[in-house]
């Protein structure tokens, strides 16, 4: 399996269209040792010449056209590689980029029953999905099952790959309303992935909210992790003087901390752990910094646009 | 009053990411003499350090960071230049932009009363835009009305600019509810800007349904006109296989035919006329072609990302 990073940062990028901060500033200015980072955007190709898609990041159209190998060719008949998208909530960061994949091409989308009634249900700007011929169709996830997923023209071949649906206990987008908020099992708001093929592991969880445990043995157990790196810390925000909402509050684990990601990732995981959707705030963005530092001697990597894993 | 041309491309832009036409695939080969285009925007500065827009443009994140003016600075006091948004439809490529936008920073939104109800009442994704505090302020456009913008701090001052809503009759998009096609006022699903300053008009349709023509004397009367340049032929989607829809169903005027905007346009309009809009299958994006240059002989410009144009 072929991993693409096509985009690395939260939701509103880095730098921020309307950010000041110490680190947009610095990269503006150009005095900064770090790499602009659009919103995170994870492909993952399980076999030749078809891809799927985890997230949908306002930046997709961008991140498409720069990929070569996710653009449609004369070996995929003219059409795009894409197959499917998982969607991991329904976080505008994680659900506008289906716009971009609006207009004449069916493909799966995979979502909780409480993402889809928030993008189907509630925003029928999403029905532009609907114009593809025969429609996008849609795929129910439910947690801590794990399906087959058959690409092989030949229908007695196992499975091409298996995923995994890991409930995060994370928070509904401010948007939801409150009949969506009441009727969602718990945990359907915000899910991991677990993916395996060939007896290999990939987890990812762009958003973990520390409500739960559950994940750290599979994430620990896997052969790559993509890890929740938005804020280094709970108050990280707080100092930018633009909201008064802590890092745990907007449902993310800051990475520092006795109980922060760092402290609690079990120091014997012998896979490759890698920090994604990381905010324009962290520090870790800065290669010089203290942060940076420490994260990297803790053994983690910080995920970067255009990094490819093979696994 | 600088203006920026940000975007120039259809809905999908160019190429576009599922795309295999003649133009996408000469593109991507490099083989073609022509350029990428990411979707319509455009930009007017009518004051130093404020800026307005003019569309919300799928592709605005990318666009306003590859945009130093654009970008919040020491001189802007930390925020972003933009004080407003102008819509001219609800369409997705005319509106999705605006969740670029969210996040902690107030402006003006100004658009009819349909276009309102179907991004704010019937699509709630779209009160992100209400994290700001103060909230982004909605302003109403009534069609035919000369409005003039004071940004001078003396309230004794003129106007620093006026903008009139025009309307063009063109459609409303398909994810509109019944409910807002019937309760519209004629003209409000679709408009197009008059911009004055100091005897210079700029006047802005990148979407001409043709279905009325009171806009063709205000256009032939600025000093800079912004028009429809979707569709060469009425016929041109349906050679791609992938719809069955014209261009006029599509509600664009084409530029081609004896009906097209090249006959219909006066031919004693003084000012700069400029195609914007251009689909990813228009012959015109290819610089070689006879269409290219029958529009080029016919005295108009076609826009590309990065035209700034001084009025």
């Amino acid at each position: 399996m072929l991993i693409q990073i096509l985009g690395s940062a939260a939701g509103g990028g880095f730098p921020q269209w309307n950010c000041t901060c110490a680190n947009c500033s610095s990269l503006r200015a150009g005095t900064m040792r770090g790499k602009a980072r659009t919103q995170t955007q994870i492909a993952f190709s399980p076999t030749d010449g078809v891809w799927f898609l985890v997230c949908a990041s306002p930046d997709l159209r961008t991140q498409l056209v720069g990929a070569r190998e996710l653009s449609p060719s004369s070996e995929t008949a003219g059409h795009s590689p894409i197959a499917g998208v998982f969607l991991p909530s329904a976080d505008v960061d994680a659900v506008m980029g289906l716009l971009h994949l609006r207009e004449f091409q069916n493909f799966f989308v995979f979502a909780t029953p409480a993402v889809q009634r928030v993008v189907r249900n509630e925003n029928p700007i999403f029905r532009v999905l609907d114009r593809a011929n025969p429609p996008v169709q849609w795929q129910t996830l439910a947690s801590n099952r794990r399906i087959g997923c058959h690409l092989s023209e030949n229908s007695g071949d196992p499975p091409t790959f298996f995923y995994s649906t890991i409930p995060l206990a994370g928070n509904y987008p401010d948007y939801a309303s409150e009949d969506v908020r009441r009727g969602g099992s718990p945990g359907d708001a915000c899910v991991g992935f677990l993916l395996e093929q060939e007896n290999k592991k990939l987890f990812i969880a762009p958003t973990l909210s520390g409500h739960n445990s559950e994940w750290i043995k599979l994430a620990a157990a896997a052969n790559v992790a993509l890890l929740d790196g938005t804020f280094w810390s709970d108050e990280e925000l707080l100092a930018t003087g633009r909201t008064k909402k802590t890092a745990r509050a907007m449902g993310h684990l800051p990475l520092s901390g006795a109980e922060g990601l760092l402290a609690q990732y079990p120091k014997d995981a012998a896979g490759r752990k890698i920090l994604i959707h990381i905010n324009n705030t962290n520090p870790i963005l800065d290669e010089n910094s203290e942060e940076h530092h420490a994260v990297v001697d803790a053994g983690f990597e910080i995920a970067y646009d255009g990094l490819t894993i093979e696994l």
